[in-house]
């Protein structure tokens, strides 16, 4: 008697909202290696049976699944969690059963009379020897015994209390009987990365600087930069593309329409005759020389980030051999980039609504594996909100299937919306409003987004307080302090942060006109000689907050930032901690770089798991400082002309168990 | 050249966050006849190109898609609705794409030099004469008309201006070029049901009362109960069941385990040698008369709601015929129903788990069918939380694919996700928590839930200040006032309500034993006399209340509800809209019983269009006083003794376009 559509009709454990899933499973959430992943469910059944439940998960090439249990929290809700230990795709599910010896065990409690205890012992006799022929094995035999024991002769109560005995209850949860369970309709996936997808400081800079005055750069010459920056306790070096430029409506400096012999066009507009995506621009050196460059930057500790811009210049190869992939004009010219009035005829992009899409995409994605045959496993991608979302989705996809090492940061300063589904669909960072997030409400309020809301399981903020298209007024015009300021937001608010060198370390603050935020003299167009030994730079306060970073586990994740009152607008304080080991930071940063201010901040104590009863110290590990104090209400006071910010690490009493105190 | 899991790389558009979705599309939404499905998402794509989009709807059963327009609001969300007007399933999802026109015309009146210009014209045309093609009927014809003076001789400025013609627009975005469009990942389910799904009065009776003193009422004797009911202006009565009831175990008066010689045993008991879930008791008549007796209700407009319990007593038929639909126990016995230590031995539980699941589920369903069949539409389904939810999803889906008027109101008093999990499955309408929500917070908090939570698309409040198994503390020591203002605040808060007469409107207060909610004397076990010309009966009250309920078509809908601050917490004060016609009441209720409150109460006059530099007038309807009122801040005074709420109806200036004011 055939019912459509239902499988088993007694399969009564009901699974709803499990989480963490995005858009119900159809996008992975993001992990880094050892992170676990904590799973919640609504788990019920009719009536009054008792449920067990468990997560399963496997990485996505494992035939079974490995189990961990449910636990029950409050008004149906369980929760689990596993942990992720390869790079890869993880996917889980959650199993669920209504479990007829729990329900048992929990009524036999409850019985009141002789009459009911009695039945009640020969039916749960028979349900732990059911058990024992699921187990098969020792624990056979000692369900048996079990079985008999409950079923046996002694005096009821004893019998009883057998069958409430928790050694029982911990060997039949080992054998349930989950003919009828369930599974989530959802399975969610989880995409594995290296730690240096939620915790690395990024330092770009253009190679063709490299050798200024001199001249143009070398990969060489980058060689010799790589100290410097790897001195600064920097972890990615990135490079923007390094791929011949090309030479049609090359632009001039500051973006002007028609260069001078010299200008060496901006290196987004990729392509000559000398090569395209898979070529290294001639004056910067050879394949091999980058191969080397690589090898070097590895010797220093560094990994190196390269640009991926999938756009032409009208001199790129492949205007000509592959015509098909662009937009032609009614007069039979290549469609240039646009967005009118503005025009870009320096570039092409490619027309992704082609009929030859397909060829197009596997080229490509041979663009990425070319460099990933270098040795590069960082892409910085390029506008990647103007290529489509398809597109992303299944070339991140195959490359990460194939190398799960490679991590992809999205450089789209877009639209909400559109910046998060570039992150669902397999980015694993994104850059962020950040950069123009100043003022203590915006701040707190794009932080809660970002760390507590949703988008944190798929979206992996970097912070750039610059980039080469984006001089930010708070940097025009708040001289030192304002570089240093948004230096310590960027690295202690996000465990990924980045800045764009020397520009950032020597305090480049002059817009090409004012409320541009356009460089003048911007190296997108010419080469640019820096100073880097000028007395004002950066560089040794840029070194100490890179060293707190990586001595202060606090600062290696985002989600456990959480933000504490101050009654001073311009001081935004907030702290940071992890467990193992114990760490505890607290910033105060004054968003004012102009002026000295004050004021008391309020720390939830009992929270941050301080003794209100004693003092604690609050080490400022900027300045050395170190003060004494005691209770939630704290005084402090930042003068810009010294230390825009405050890194207290809080070192507290912890009481052990021979009652000897100590700070850490 | 293959790219596995990609059907069509150049479809650009992408849609996310369709609402309203009810766990991914996994259960629909309800509405009822006339409503409308307001649908919201995310649309977006790569680059500038402008999107366009429509809901796509239609009846189940119909193949082709009907389709309505999407628009934007801001932040990439678009909006449409459409409006259900037959019973049965609607779905609906949503198609976008990349509109190349829509851009065209945005880009074309940016360009700034004939050159630009002139090219785009060139395109435009073919554009134009693209969507001629497609139109290929009279359209066709002016689309070419288009297209040849776009590409035509007129001066440039003029060939423009005709690109940028709102008309051309209007014409073109019936021929859009959707090669390319998305479809949303999901797709969503409407139910649609009768009007009383939404809104309806409902009056429980136990039909063997209705001839008291003189003995066990009959069906006869329920017709002439009729007159009583459709006065007091219900529009539902519901019977506890109807069916023979056990003799074995049957529970005497006050729920004693030994019944008298002449105790009726409880109506839940099915089932005796007399029948079971498919006959009449035969005391209160046969099939024929129950038939008469629904023709009788139909004639004073009344409908009739049955109790469906799916138990059995012991000597219900199912027992001998199929044991195998209950579990049995070693000793040989039927497991009646318990929840240690509670035992009842009058009740057998079907086992859901049988292996004979299938012919037990079919046989269930053809009880439904059967009383469908007597000209039943509504079924009030006793405790449907203690079966298989997966059961219930079958059944409901089952009956009302056939029977799309049919109508299920789950009695589960269970926990939150259990009862929005029945809600969800398919259950029209459900009891709730509004019979233990007494203070000002409970109430404003959960009819929050109710009213602006995901749940309100699923589940459909039906608020009972009693029932038969419940006599709240609040009814038990508030004596009148008490009575009163539950039933105002049922009757106003949700559109639908039901009260157990004539319990309620007798006032009938007496508890078993302090602090248990049962009855004293309930009629589950036994016969009452009722004399339902009691002077202090609440008939007239109840009167005026459907009456107003009737008359005012705010109250006839659950999500227009807004509370409004009042300075006394024994003060609750809300108000409903309607638009068309314009209706607007506010309530305010003392939640005192036993003292006058007064107060004031803040009102957002400019929200609620009322003129605040004039005075409006406040009606109570439930007293016929009128107050003129002025500005938001407002003193009102309840005193319990004489009518513990106002329901007051707002009547405000209205500026015509001849400048007439009046009050409505």
């Amino acid at each position: 008697m055939p019912l459509p559509g239902i499988e088993d009709g007694r399969r009564r454990a009901i699974i709803e909202r499990m989480e963490p899933l995005i858009d119900g499973g159809r996008f992975p959430i993001k992990r880094t290696l050892g992170e676990s992943v904590v799973v919640e469910a609504d788990l019920f059944a009719d009536g009054h049976d008792l449920l067990a439940g468990t997560i399963q998960y496997r990485r996505e090439e494992e035939p079974d699944w490995r189990e961990t249990p449910l636990a029950p929290l409050a008004n149906d809700r369980w929760r689990g969690s596993f942990s992720v230990d390869r790079l890869g795709r993880y996917r889980f599910r959650i199993a669920a059963w209504v479990d007829h010896f729990l329900t048992w065990r929990h009524d036999l409690a409850r019985r009141e009379t002789p009459e009911d205890i009695t039945v009640a012992l020969v039916i749960g006799g028979a349900l732990v020897e059911a058990a024992a022929q699921r187990a098969g094995n020792d624990d056979a035999l000692k369900l048996r015994t079990w079985a008999a024991r409950l079923r046996g002769d002694a005096p009821l109560a004893l019998r009883r209390a057998t069958g409430l005995n928790p050694e029982l209850e911990a060997l039949m949860r080992r054998y349930p009987d989950r003919r009828l369970e369930n599974h989530s309709e959802q399975v969610g996936d989880v995409v594995v990365d290296r730690p240096l997808a939620r915790f690395g400081a990024w330092y770009e800079f253009f190679p063709r600087s490299c050798s200024a005055p001199s001249g143009h750069g070398t990969l060489h010459d980058c060689e010799a930069r790589l100290a410097y920056v790897a001195e600064m306790g920097f972890d990615i070096v990135y490079l923007p593309p390094i791929h011949p430029i090309g030479q049609t409506h090359r632009k001039g400096r500051n973006n002007s329409l028609t260069a001078e012999t010299n200008d060496p066009g901006s290196p987004w507009a990729i392509g000559s005759a000398e090569g395209g995506h898979k070529s290294v621009h001639p004056l910067l050196g050879s394949l091999e020389e980058f191969r080397h460059f690589l090898a070097a930057a590895e010797a220093r500790g560094l990994e190196v980030a390269i640009d991926i811009a999938f756009q032409c210049a009208p001199d790129h190869p492949y205007v000509g051999e592959h015509p098909e992939w662009f937009l032609h004009r009614p007069d039979g010219s290549v469609q240039y980039a646009e967005n009118p009035p503005k025009k870009y005829e320096d570039i092409y992009p490619f027309h992704f609504e082609a009929e030859a899409w397909e060829p197009l995409w596997l080229e490509l994605k041979s663009v990425i594996d070319f460099w990933i045959e270098q040795g590069v496993t960082i892409f910085r991608v390029d506008n990647p909100h103007t290529k489509p979302f398809p597109f992303w989705e299944w070339l991140i996809n195959a490359v990460k299937s194939e190398h799960p090492e490679v991590l992809f940061l999205a450089e789209a300063f877009s639209r909400p919306k559109i910046m998060y589904r570039l992150a669902k669909l397999g980015f694993s960072q994104s850059y962020t409003y950040f950069t123009w997030r100043n003022t203590k409400w915006e701040i707190e309020h794009y932080m809660a987004e970002l760390t507590r809301g949703r988008v944190r399981e798929f979206f992996r903020p970097n912070f750039w307080p610059n980039t080469p298209d984006i001089l930010p007024e708070y940097l025009q015009y708040g001289g030192r302090a304002a570089f240093m300021n948004r230096l310590v937001l960027a690295a202690t608010l996000s465990a990924s942060y980045g800045v764009y060198g020397p520009a950032f370390e020597l305090l480049e603050g002059r817009a090409r006109e004012p409320g541009s935020e356009e460089y003048l003299d911007s190296e997108k167009y010419q080469v640019r000689d820096w100073n880097l030994e000028r007395p004002d730079s950066l560089r040794e306060f840029i070194t100490r907050v890179n060293r707190i970073r990586r001595e202060n586990p606090a600062l290696q994740h985002d989600w456990n930032l959480r933000f504490h009152p101050a009654d001073n607008p311009e001081l935004l304080c907030y702290s940071k901690w992890s467990d193992e080991p114990a760490n505890l930071l607290l910033v105060v940063v004054n968003l004012d770089p102009h002026h000295t201010q004050s004021g008391w901040v309020d720390l939830p104590l009992d929270d941050l798991g301080i003794d209100s009863t004693h003092p604690f110290q609050a080490h400022d590990l900027l300045t050395g400082s170190r003060h004494l104090w005691h209770g939630s209400h704290n005084y402090v006071q930042v003068d810009p002309a010294r230390s825009p910010a405050h890194i207290f690490r809080l070192r507290r009493r912890i009481r052990t168990e021979h009652d000897f105190e100590y700070f850490f």
